[in-house]
């Protein structure tokens, strides 16, 4: 895991993203002060080593629970595959997904979905991108240095999920804001008569 | 839901039987004192009810965690199809058994699973019995009066999945009982020169 800062002091809004897997699953906190994004904390939870399916979602369950009273999100963004290539694997995601799920529910953070397409598209402007260059942007835009990074793709997957719901839930704050006479007359000069 | 007995003492063993959907989960509560098992409770969470799908796992979560809170279960039996119409509806089911999974471990209750034929094959002697023989069957089993059921039959689904786990968990049992000396010889007269 990597961490700059771990105090919810001084954030005006958490926001946890996952990136839920049944091998490995992503995780990435970001913080937003005043409009602001930045990231908090990243990192992986390996399933790997646990034989046993039950184990993995106990590690899962308990895991996300213990960031979520670590960093108290105010919201959790998770990055959602609607498709899959067969019912076997698309069961066991939903029960990863299910289980990450609780976790949150229990601490009564609400949820937000992403379809993978839809990050891409909001982090890089294209749908297609590859997770090289989600991370890319990840780094230039929330000006990460290198070695606070994993190898793992799963991280900045989560990390991006977080930051495509920053994008979406401040899109209509930013028109509110925007909402002043002065404002309006300023973007639209032209209604002005 | 029906109950007939809430108290945990008196019980050598208490299984809690799961049928998870996304519109309906059924649940059952089964007692075993000796070798003798009996129904405790019996009951459905209604998800229908609720618009979001995050409201509906929420629900599931709740109502499970509050149930082995309620009931001490010393294992859950769940019913789990392993195939399904679509790669969608998997997904969903995925995440409703994910959730009440996610209650049991956050117990440290453990988890068994049964194909819903296996199920019916352990209730009925036939893998392809309909809901209402698995009812019937457990009627009279369990000596449950008509007035202690309950017209959805996830219920006795869900029950269903708690008695077959008690016959999948005694019978190595049975076998260890029987192992004495006098007992080989009555069950294998012809082995015995």
């Amino acid at each position: 895991m990597t961490e700059t800062d771990s105090n919810r002091t001084g954030w005006d809004k958490i926001i946890m993203g996952v990136d839920p897997g049944t091998n490995v699953m992503g995780y990435g906190i970001l913080g937003v002060r005043g409009k602001k994004p930045a990231m908090i904390a990243l990192g992986v939870i390996e399933l790997n080593k646990f034989e046993s399916h039950y184990l993995r979602l106990k590690r899962i369950y308990d895991r996300i629970l213990m960031l979520v009273e670590q960093y108290l999100p105010d919201e959790m963004a998770i990055e959602a595959p609607f498709f899959g290539k067969n019912v076997q694997s698309m069961l066991k995601l939903g029960r990863a997904q299910g289980v990450a799920m609780a976790a949150a529910l229990a601490r009564d953070v609400p949820i937000t979905e992403y379809e993978p397409r839809k990050i891409k598209m909001a982090i890089t402007g294209n749908g297609g991108a590859s997770k090289e260059q989600v991370r890319e942007m990840l780094k230039r835009i929330l000006d990460i240095n290198e070695d606070q990074l994993l190898p793992q793709l799963d991280s900045t997957d989560a990390l991006g999920a977080a930051l495509c719901h920053f994008y979406e839930s401040s899109r209509p704050l930013a028109r509110t804001s925007a909402s002043s006479w002065k404002d309006f007359i300023a973007r639209n000069p032209d209604r002005v008569k």
